[in-house]
């Protein structure tokens, strides 16, 4: 244990995701011998982050206005819209440069052990962007696991009372990976989801 | 990439020890849907945490106070010094119970890759602590790495000079560890340092 406010320190950053006791106390002691100036800078960037940051109107990306820059970019395709659970994810789609429509963060997934049901994600307001007819495809990107497939199969059958088509992404082998690493489940995906290249 | 603020947070925390660009993005994504006041709180013990905390001018362990809470103490035998390089290695031994004499934190070890000499470590404030003649061991505890042995072996050709007892911790296999995991230099060290049981 430490003397007073360097555990106080310890205990703050130990709640942060991911870092565990070990963690903690080593960026302790880093900021111990930081620059005062570095950790003033730090320490401001958490509040005004807190401050300014908010989350779109529309479709819950994270912004620094009442609408996000893509919602608000005339240039996206507005009958396309993807529905992730963050806005991490968003990030992770614009990465690749493949997608040129809407998005649409849930917050979260799925989870009876976690006890979020359908009404504690944001499913209703994506139910009402549904409704003027604009959209022709929505594109369910959650995760590929337990929680983000119960949450497609949720939305999949949802909408299947709207005259949309709904797809969801691949599931497969990961480029750059090796087979014989592949799980069974995923191996079993890249089987169904063969196609012809001939 | 993200807009302003958060990729700011995100590069802030990607400076940290151990924080690597998905770390930083979980734990930004993280702050951004906790309570203000959480980070409000976390922001303000980072100031206060630099603002309050010096290091001991005795023996160079963090303290809030001129000297630190384990020079300050009457019961801790004066006769003993306990040579580490960082403040962490104090707490480290101090959840052992097994040492009840002083410190003296050095700041860091001898490696001329990084540029560290001698000089750069609070050595000199070393030699003035046992000029006195009250120090009768110096248990030099420097991590069992290349820097931390160089270091040990600079010190204990300086304190030679002294009418002082010096000694190294011991070098072993790791209590609970297996032993075909050891790798060979630990386990030299084992055989090296073995002792007579009967």
């Amino acid at each position: 244990m430490y003397d007073g406010i360097v555990q106080e320190l310890i205990d703050e950053l130990g709640r942060l995701p991911g870092i565990g006791p070990k963690s903690a106390q080593r960026i302790a002691f880093h900021i111990l011998q930081t620059e005062s100036f570095d950790v003033t800078r730090l320490s401001s960037v958490l509040i005004e982050v807190r401050e300014k940051v908010k989350f779109c109107e529309i479709c819950g990306n994270v912004s620094e206005e009442v609408t996000c820059g893509i919602c608000r970019d005339p240039r996206r395709d507005p009958t396309f819209i993807c529905v992730v659970e963050e806005a991490k994810d968003v990030v992770a789609i614009e990465r690749t440069r493949e997608f040129r429509g809407l998005y649409h963060v849930l917050g979260g997934a799925i989870s009876p052990i976690d006890g979020i049901g359908p009404d504690d994600l944001r499913i209703r307001q994506l139910m009402t962007r549904l409704a003027d007819g604009t959209v022709t495809e929505v594109i369910i990107a959650t995760d590929p696991n337990l929680e983000g497939e119960a949450t497609a199969t949720y939305l999949s059958r949802l909408l299947k009372t709207l005259e949309i088509k709904v797809s969801r992404l691949a599931s497969g082998l990961p480029v750059g990976g090796d087979l014989e690493y592949a799980d069974e489940v995923t191996l079993g995906r890249a089987f169904e989801g063969r196609r012809t290249v001939n």
